[in-house]
Parts: structure tokens; C-alpha cells; sequence
């Protein structure tokens, strides 16, 4: 059974074509991972406090049909590989209603150290979580 | 003669009515103020680097008409109160197509240290800004 | 009892201060407005099927202390003032972990037809809406 | 000679890291596509009242190191393919003060009809403008 997550579009997303403006498909898949991380990981707020930062090093996306205000939408999260310093989501989101793919993507992040921001192993410094992350890859 | 800021809606200020959406407005004021400050006082940058940073205190608007996406407008922008710790300004926005007043309001902030943002006597730690500002102080 | 509404701060409402961008407190108070809506009336969605929109039309805010991120929160919203074509709502904005209070503010409203956005009487459109809104209303 | 478009990052595009936040790159990146269409072939939002809009398709993006704020950037835009219904722009953002290359990648568009944002041939609708457009297209 896939991970979701799932809410509706908010007034504040949309943009005068009445649908989810392009740059907060981002927000969502965000909204998305940071439940993904805190339900089977960590809350990442805890992961900030121990001095791990995740910043983006790759994003890419399909929009193949549109949200309006107020649609009611899954996102379906993947950790698809998981390296000792990089990883990387796949995301679907459909329409609730419409049963519509909307969006396909990944993203691909690093862990680093807070501060400069430089990569750090994941496994060296933290191997249970490590770990952890591993036992949860998907295959694609 | 007025200080002005003027500049066109962008497409992801807008929302589903169309329009700019209201909590954009205070990023419009943002952007007009920090042109305001780096324009008769110093680059807001620097301030920061100094270990001054600036946080809200107060917001106060009235919507009075709509901007709609590439409509060009003019923000006014007058520092009608300048204490030690706090001050606030005043704006006007004004389409410049209709002539259209938009949206009047006031913001307050007050002058903090970097960090636990607790508050600091700009005349006393930065008396030559201070005196800057004072001399900024617009009758209403 | 008072209505409230709960959630936790996002990454992308944070500023580099490290803390809710004041711009942001706006979409915090549509989130609670629109779940109050929803829970007392109607689905916001439904009422622009009928061809009504909420433009906005006053907002007052003061803040009072900072939310960072991933900080529980809390609004109170009160349905304080309702005549036949402007309303307004009064909030507040409490840190569920330190129970400080860090925004209160109000917003006012007005009903519009949809398209032009010229005011209507909500009463004389649609007289059970109106009364289910002021029945609403709470002491201040 | 490369098409550009420049400005400075602004406080409310940062997030709690102080960098960008990954979700207005693409804002970023709308800027600058919004410049280079008015720069070379018509203002957008006359091409809106003539009913075309101009969703999106597909976007990859690298982010290769951060942009700070009041950090002054570059966006580099090329038109790099151009049918008769898609289209695809490539980007660079450079900053500045560095030198450094901090964002790379591609947006794919659309032409499309107002209303249903079904897809149009721009080459049978507006031909001229579809002639422009082939011009503009640059070696990758």
C-alpha cells in the first residue's frame, strides 16, 4: 500500500487561471515529504535540531491536468533510491474527485550540515537512521 | 514630492478572483519599503549585517480597489513616526492606468538585535542612523 | 466555547528570520476563516458556485510575538460584526507550546456577485445564508 | 549575445535556511520568461485578451549552490525548441557576486485557449505570431 497525503487546494494557490499556480505544485509535494518523513522517520523539525538540513539538488515535474480551488487531491510519496549522501522522491498527485493523474515528479535532495550547508554521509553520522531510510526504499 | 515605488502585477500575485491576491499586498509595501530604505538610508542588506534586524509590530490596510495581473502601479511611501525602538509608515497604492487609489495602509516595526529579536534603542547603538531617520519623518 | 483552528507552521512560511513571514499570517487567518465557514455554513467552494465572492476589505493585525517553524498553533476565530453586505471576523493567534499569544488582528469583508465584484445584499439574495450568519455573531 | 534578466533576491522569497526557497525559483524563472516574451515579441498580458494562456507542461530544474538575500542574480533565457503547440525555454541563474552557477533548467509551455486551456496551434491561429517565435529559437 502506497504512502498519501491528502487535503484541498487553498484559495492563496491558485493564480488567475483559477488553478494551482505551477511554483506550488512544489508546496504541496513539500507539505507531502515533510508528513513522509515525520510518519515513518523522524518530525523533521527533530532532524534540524540534531543539525541536519535537507536541501534540493534536482526537481522535476509533469503537469498533466489542473487543480482548481478547493479540489481535493493525494499525494502518493516514494523514496525510489537512497544513497549515503543524496535521495530521491517520486510523487504522483491525482484529483480526488476526478480520479485525474495531475502532477508526476521527483525531487532529489542531500543531507548537510546546518550552517554552510555542506554534504554530509548520512551513514557515518547518523547510522540508524540511516538505516532507517534504506529499509524504506521502493522499487520503482 | 512624494517617494514612489512603482513596478507591474506579476502573474503569481494574482489569484482565482483575478486580482492580487491580499496578503501579496504586504510584500508589495515589502518591496516599496526596502527600495525606500536602501534609497534614502541604507541598503537593508547592510542593516542586517550590522546585527539590525527589522520585525513587524503592526499592519493596518484598507482594500479599496482591485489590481488585476500587469496592471502597473505606484506604491507612496511616507515614515510618518520615528521613535527609538519603533516607527511606522504610511503607503498609498495607486494603479496607474485608472488613477485608482487601491489599497491605503500603515505598517510599525521596531528595531531589533539579531538573534532573540528582543528590541534596541537605534539612538543609542546607532545614534547617526537614527538621526537619519528622524530627519526622514513626514508630516501626515 | 470558542471555534478554533490547528496547525503547524510550514517551511515555506518561514522567512529567513527564521520565523513566519508577517505576509503569511494572512493565508494563516484564510485557513482558519475558510474551516470556520465550512464548519458553521457552507463550503467556501459552494458559496462561489452560487456565484458569490468574499473580497476583502479591511485587515488589521498586530504581532505579538514569532512563530517559527514546524510551531503548533492555534486560531480563535469570532464572527464579531454582520450587516447586510460587510462583515468582520476577529482573531487570535496562540503558540500551542509556549501559550504565548503571537497575533491578533481582524479582517473585514464584503459580499460581491461574481465578475464585477460590486456589492451585494446578502440578505436580499440569499435571506437564509444571512441569517444563519447572524445568528453567528459573538459579543466582543 | 544571450538574452538576460537581472534583479536582487528579495526578504519574503528566502526561507528559514536564508536561501531561496526552491518553490519561487520557478518565480524566479517566471520573471524572466515574462521579460523575454514582452522583451521579444508581445506584452503577456496582451497575448491573455487575445485568448491565448500559457500553461505549463513539464520543468526540471538543478540547484547547483544558494542565492541569499539581497543577492543580485542573473536569469539567462533561451527559446530552445518551438512547435506548433509546445515549447521549451532553457535558464541559467548566475549570481552576481560570485560568479557562481546556482540554478540550472528547462520549462515546457503550452498554447492554449482561454477557458478550457485546451491546446491550440499557435502556427494556424496566429501565424505571425507563431513566425516570431520560430525566429527566436536558439541552438542549444
Amino acid at each position: 500500500m502506497a504512502w498519501t497525503y491528502s487535503r484541498r487546494v487553498k484559495y492563496y494557490e491558485t493564480d488567475r487561471m483559477g488553478v494551482v499556480h505551477h511554483s506550488n505544485y512544489l508546496r504541496l509535494l513539500e507539505d507531502a515529504r515533510m508528513a513522509w518523513v515525520e510518519d515513518n522517520v523522524i518530525r523533521y523539525g527533530e532532524l534540524e535540531k540534531m543539525g541536519v538540513i535537507i536541501p534540493f539538488v534536482e526537481s522535476y515535474g509533469k503537469f498533466l491536468s489542473f487543480l482548481h480551488f478547493d479540489d481535493s487531491f493525494t499525494v502518493t510519496v516514494r523514496l525510489i533510491k537512497h544513497e549515503q549522501v543524496k535521495f530521491t522522491f517520486a510523487y504522483e498527485i491525482h484529483n480526488d474527485n476526478t480520479g485525474d493523474l495531475c502532477y508526476k515528479g521527483t525531487t532529489t535532495h542531500y543531507y548537510a550540515a546546518d550552517g554552510e550547508y555542506r554534504p554530509i554521509s548520512l551513514k557515518r553520522k547518523f547510522p540508524d537512521l540511516y538505516e532507517k531510510m534504506m529499509s524504506l526504499v521502493e522499487e520503482e
